[in-house]
């Protein structure tokens, strides 16, 4: 058997424990963890600084070495009381989706249950390793974690004492060791993005370059974004205060931010509309303007430093992140949903506008995991949504869709309790009973 | 542009229009195609008895030409009828599964939507091509559709009956021609298996081994399941008249079905225990039996010729499909709990015991789509779980586990709803203002 064979079994195995603990259970070892971590806070500054130093040795850039420092400001803090705080989340395994009387004393149950095992390939950020802990024990999944290899003597340390943990309460809380495993090689990762027969959801946590990569090299189904192309079609009748305001917001709060604004689509009939590219030029933004904005906008403007021109073969399908927008014409509602869709990576798409029929439209016709109506793109993240958390954002059609909470980690199964039925008595299956099929309210049950 | 490039976009452009439409626009065409369908019952006969023709001059087998014969008895009205069934069906699509208020006229819904664009792969049944027809045009996804050579005259005449239906009923229905597109080479399958940028999810309905092949050769998602190695465990505290009924059923009422037990885990220290093995044996099953079970069987009977030796390195592997059972002892819950997580295909598993915490235990612990309480595992089916119809049962992990109904052919968006809110008001973004994350009661609210 292949090193990434027995790590994969080992996972599975151990995700087949977590799936028969109580919340209690899988929640104490959480509370247990945090008081690990807190006490080795020592050894994990110490191996933090080696991280570091080994950084500042290798030129790293600055930006790079401010995410790998822990212990920078509140961060240590921040990620222990992470901990305890998805330890105190609702519990996502075990709540019923429906029940269904089959027929009498055979009834039928959807119940929330995890996933599995998990893969989180994730880059440097060492408080990484402590949230993803988190969210695979709390809902009941296997993990198998990879952080980038800036912060290897960090994640080291931290899933030593977390597997210490998980070792010395192993009576009392149940959680098996191997419920977390930390690999460390680039090899590691490639052999077990084959082993699709042990791990059911890879997570990968980075750059487009890391998710691309991963989604390319395997079967396993992905949650994910690559690219975050979002764009804001500015309607014929929009309020253009709101269009400003939301422009200048969803392209320069956070430009390195998967759901800020990288395309504007502006309607041409909208009354001074060079007035919402004025407000992105005065908030230092760049524009990227095909040739008959460009035009139009020399109409009333002299020329300037924050205009270049826009590659349309191009930069539709690119994610700038950074002070840079593309901005075309569209002279429709029914146009912008045809660029969108065309051109978005599904992230997260809006309209600006005072006319609920286009609003209504473009919300139903955009094929995008998150549509909005007079709202900055910002809106799409898991803590905005009052996720409590979020395990990423993902710009997949299926499992789960934008913004990710806990939900994200549980799939269904079916439960079938009866009392001794068989198939061979009801039509269908040779018999003459009949099915009686009435929902039950699930809301009064507990199994 | 290759071939198979052209059709997935152009299901791509018509799923995008489908999304759009009401249920109303959806299940109208519906009702026309059935008609169109009737009104052509001539044709559509000439057709097949082309395929029958061709068949026969084959050699194909007797159960294989029943099969293709869709005029036999009252398929092709049971056909039409199926199609009126589904037109009848609730929309599975602009459900609000939950709403939130995140702050003061800014509103979150999540909301059911189509998929996008199936595609889908079957053999040889003729009216299958019916059914999917419904099923995708029902729930707002454009289709792909690839049948069995054998049916290939009978497919083509439906199809451009189909075809012909949308084309009339464009202006009205606005369901856009492209919505269902019919493909005849094997070539075009595995182009398509390629098209991840615009096909979302494929659905192969037929045996295994199409089912694995496809699997095998996509990056697509693939609803569906390959092998149905579905588990009974018999406990000590089973009631044995119980355990008799549901293994002779879960056996013998459809021996070629995915949902029949192909392994029996019987407790020895389950009174009479052999009593289950002598029902099955009098009711045509051979029994394939470990040593032990083979020795201690011996005890209580003379040599039969419906007991042979297993082969345990891989007869708790595969499919009999037939009526051959495997069966071997098993001393716990916990113990039948680790056989069936190593060797089930994550389809049905089954525990007959009066003993309620071994069956809560077992009902939790087993990783499979469908998990049995003291009921035969043939109920795993849409139909019978009150689904209104079944897309197919699925074995994947994620999306749709399980017999699928139409709710497996949708997904779910975010729609935000506000009035010029930007994210930099709030906290977490450079702002003062809190979320207020108050849930509403999604079940008084039309968008």
């Amino acid at each position: 058997m292949s090193a990434s064979e027995t790590i994969a079994k080992t996972a599975r195995a151990a995700g087949n424990v977590l799936k028969t603990l109580t919340d209690q259970e899988r929640s104490s070892i959480l509370y247990k963890i945090h008081d690990g971590l807190k006490a080795n806070a020592d050894s994990i500054e110490n191996a933090n600084k080696l991280d570091l130093e080994h950084a500042k040795s290798t030129n790293l850039s600055d930006s790079l070495i401010k995410r790998l420092d822990l212990f920078k400001g509140d961060k240590f803090e921040t990620m222990l009381q992470g901990i305890v705080d998805v330890a105190n989340l609702q519990d996502p395994v075990g709540k019923i989706n429906f029940a269904r009387e089959i027929d009498e004393n055979l009834i039928l149950y959807q119940i929330t249950a995890p996933v599995g095992v998990l893969l989180v390939i994730f880059e440097s950020r060492p408080e990484v390793i402590a949230n993803i802990t988190a969210l695979s024990i709390k809902s009941g999944n296997a993990a198998i974690l990879k952080g980038g290899k800036e912060s290897v003597n960090t994640f080291r340390e931290m899933s030593r004492i977390v597997n210490e943990v998980i070792q010395q309460n192993e009576k009392t809380s149940h959680v098996p060791l191997g419920a977390v495993q930390l690999i460390e090689t680039r090899e590691d990762v490639s052999d077990l993005l084959q082993q699709d027969e042990y791990i059911d959801l890879v997570i990968p946590r980075g750059s487009n370059a890391l998710v691309k990569q991963i989604k390319s090299s395997t079967k396993i189904p992905v949650l994910g974004h690559a690219d975050g192309i979002c764009s804001i079609y500015v309607d014929e009748a929009a309020d253009i205060e709101k269009a400003k305001r939301i422009l200048v917001d969803a392209k320069t709060n956070y430009p390195a931010g998967c759901n800020a604004v990288e395309t504007l689509l502006i309607n041409p009939k909208l009354q001074n509309w060079w007035e919402v590219l004025d407000a992105l030029i005065e908030n230092g933004v760049t524009l990227h303007v095909s040739n008959d904005v460009k035009q139009q906008y020399k109409e009333f403007h002299s020329a300037s430093d924050n205009i270049v021109d826009l590659d349309e073969s191009k930069e539709f399908d690119q994610e700038y992140l950074s002070l840079d927008i593309a901005v075309t014409f569209i002279e429709s509602a029914r146009a912008a949903v045809l660029h969108i869709n065309t051109h978005s990576s599904k992230h997260t798409d809006a309209i600006i506008t005072e006319n609920s029929a286009d609003a209504d439209y473009f919300l139903k016709a955009v094929d995008s995991s998150s549509v909005y109506w007079n709202a900055s793109t910002r809106f799409a993240d898991g803590f905005r949504y009052g996720f409590g958390t979020e395990v990423g954002i993902s710009t997949s059609k299926i499992h789960a869709r934008g913004p990710v909470g806990l939900d994200g980690l549980v799939t269904y199964q079916y439960q079938l309790r009866g009392n001794g039925q068989v198939a061979s008595d009801y039509l269908g299956a040779g018999g003459k009973k009949a099915f009686v099929h009435k929902d039950l309210d699930a809301t009064n049950i507990t199994l």
